[in-house]
């Protein structure tokens, strides 16, 4: 088909939208290494993990060899307000860079949590719901993903509790107030509400707090109350499942036009958006059946994949949650407080470690300034102003672009657009203004983050 | 068709966005009166008029009697990184409120300037371009418009000044630094800069401003500057015209499933998008080929049609700009500053009032906090979180939806969601917090705006 033909955004019809979430570790020969229990080192039992998961979200998350579940219609009729998202052919920045090379997006912002966080919030509310809970909580950083579960508790009436970064609620009262619109209890931390939040406030007086604290918090407050189960946005596999509709709603869309993509781009943090934007892709890969490059693309201030080490850590600074076998920097590393938006995260999901570690994936760290300089470059000519998060991947599609633009090749470059920057203008004003940090973690910086990993690697 | 097939959102397909915008102006009866000369007092000519908008823009605005427009390419290319914006049903929102009616929005909000703003200001942007000019300058408010008009100039190349009501400027630093993303060039008003400016701030020391002081001020600037035309996005008529597409895109969708409205709702400020929403369908009314209901709904802190007096009246506090018959509440009126987001504009488009003086129109005024209230109760169900200003077309559809449970008549229910409330949530904050104010003008607030109305009228 004649690329003349394709629109400038592909939307699938509401029948198209998937059916089954796709669970790439079924094709995986090398599986994920397991969770383990933090008391005991053992890997851990669906019994022990129900008390912090749903039971169905606990299945999900150790099932290593079922390659698809069944969307539960009530979720999929849930992603009909938003979803099929579209996927964009970014016409006016290829114009822009003057390259031969065919841009692709996939626009997972147009819904009010600003970013794909959704999809997997919904899931998780929803298993929450039938399994008669009362209601979940979970930690936020920036706060997209506290806002999504706010979202998706409110459509079901369940409670839903969070517990914010203490310089993210401070510093961004406006995702404070959609979360507390859409009924959620917020609340800053550390806090004094928990064992774990009253005893980092009391090691570490006036701290800022961070996300592996507010994890700890958010466990604690799902395992010590009747009727609650915690919701995590990230790093899981459950939620790589979930966001597996991202991947399977683009390669529906690319087939469509019989468009092959050559390299798939994503931002890393946790891994959610990159895992499910590259899913069904890595699948065939993984079956022999068509090769593409995947590259996984980190900011240089928290580099996980490109300088971390490939081993078990704990997933949160109190350590109550199981340990993983991740690439991380050390559950202790501290990320520059300075850097926008999320990305902050210590470690990568267990799933993308290993296929990382086995030559699947490539990644790339890069710069705050030239990932803004792209984002701009990006909302001028695009007009979506993306999130600093998303920033990323545009950076590492412009520079892949640019050299097609030397060698002449027309490559299908696929980026996961994960979301808008509408509140993250902080950020925007710190580039306007020509103030932002472009800091990046020494060697001694590392090597006090991995100090604090756990002996279980020796 | 069944119902049952219409699904939750209606998207046209690309080469479905409509061609030609339509002027409703061409099938009214009774034009509305001309706009004066503010120093004459005469009808103004097109080229009095060349001195302050573009060339082509000022024949979109004399021409009462031609129907189509063709929409250049350019625009629709641009167009089409937003549109088709979607039709949505609201079958969660049915569902909550368990009515037999059938509610419908059209949803303007899924681009970065968060409304439908951007609709007309591609259009400005695109003739100042092709006029050769150097830029444009404009005032905004809550800030959608000047954040629509620097993305349009961002895309053309062209300059873009931008008079922000100092209060705005000041409580919504994040619009301001959207629109400085985009390249623009923001300051806040009153300023200094301009001779209207200065006396204004000599006058009333420390004021807040006010849209009509921006207005002002940035026809000053374009008049004064060589290169420079001024661009307003709201009640013109080239500006109902531009803005038909999301009434013409509506009317596509619902002909698509065989669906006739009964209602047709719109939020009225100055009449952009009410004005756009209903065009198509006004113009089979006055063609007396259908007929339907259409309601305007404005805040009853600035209520101009339902309160207000249809005589001419200033557009702009500095009394620079041609004066236009219109309802009004008298340029001088001040509007609560605790009233949050649009809508707080003293008069309403010429073409508007005249077809709401001749009874083709209903207007109803409703207070702020039952619009925060049905605005919640949307977003909650719905999932989008509205501007403010859409919240009220929201609170007038509810409404009527809940007389149909009432009567049990399914009638068909559109309304335009005009835009996002991200950047409001410090009105949602005071909302969540209890503590929104809900002013109503008395009868000697109004007295005051009238006694600044122009002797014309006598």
């Amino acid at each position: 088909m004649s690329t003349k033909e394709i629109p400038y955004k592909i939307y699938l019809n509401e029948n198209e939208i998937p059916k089954e979430w796709y669970n790439v570790r079924a094709d995986m020969k090398n599986k994920p290494a397991p969770l383990l229990n933090p008391a005991t080192l053992n890997p851990i039992t669906a019994e022990e993990l129900s008390a912090v998961f749903c039971e169905e979200l606990v299945k999900q998350e150790l099932d290593d060899d079922t390659a698809y579940f069944p969307i539960p219609e009530e979720i999929r009729n849930f992603y009909k307000m938003y979803r099929p998202s579209p996927l964009v052919r970014a016409y006016c920045l290829e114009k822009e860079l003057d390259t031969p090379a065919h841009i692709y997006y996939k626009f997972e912002g147009n819904n009010t949590s600003g970013s794909h966080k959704l999809n997997s919030a919904i899931a998780q509310a929803y298993y929450a719901k039938e399994q008669g809970l009362k209601g979940v909580t979970t930690e936020t950083g920036a706060g997209q993903w506290g806002t999504a579960l706010s979202m998706a508790c409110s459509y079901f009436g369940l409670d839903c509790r969070v517990f914010m970064v203490k310089v993210s609620y401070e510093q961004k009262p406006h995702r404070r107030e959609v979360m507390r619109t859409y009924g959620a209890n917020v609340t800053p931390s550390p806090s004094m509400e928990t064992e774990v939040g009253r005893k980092i406030n009391a090691e570490f007086p006036g701290t800022n707090g961070s996300l592996g604290c507010a994890i700890s918090e958010a466990v604690e407050a799902a395992t010590s109350n009747e009727g609650y189960r915690y919701a995590l946005g990230s790093v899981l596999s459950q939620v790589m499942l979930h966001q597996s509709i991202i991947g399977l709603e683009t390669k529906a869309a690319l087939d469509k036009y019989g468009v092959k993509p050559d390299i798939i781009i994503g931002c890393a943090g946790g891994g959610s958006n990159l895992g499910g934007l590259i899913a069904p892709f890595m699948g065939e890969k993984l079956r022999g059946e068509a090769d593409y490059r995947f590259i996984a693309v980190e900011t240089a201030s928290c580099p996980s994949l490109t300088r971390g080490r490939y081993v078990y850590d704990f997933c949160d600074t109190g350590k109550v949650c199981p340990l993983a076998k991740m690439y991380t920097l050390g559950s202790g590393f501290m990320p520059s407080p300075s850097h926008a938006g999320g990305l902050r995260y210590h470690g990568m999901s267990s799933a993308l470690s290993q296929l990382y570690h086995d030559g699947f994936m490539e990644a790339r760290s890069v710069g705050q300034t030239e990932v803004f300089d792209a984002g701009v470059q990006f909302a001028r000519v695009e007009g979506i102003l993306p999130a600093p998060e998303s920033n990323h991947a545009i950076r590492c599609a412009i520079d892949e672009a640019l050299k097609c633009r030397e060698t002449g090749e027309e490559k299908n470059i696929v980026f996961g657009l994960t979301g808008t920057g509408y509140f993250d203008l902080v950020a925007y004003g710190k580039y306007n203004d020509g103030t932002m940090s472009d800091y990046v973690p020494t060697e001694d910086d590392l090597a006090k983050g991995f100090a604090g990993l756990p002996n279980v690697n020796e």
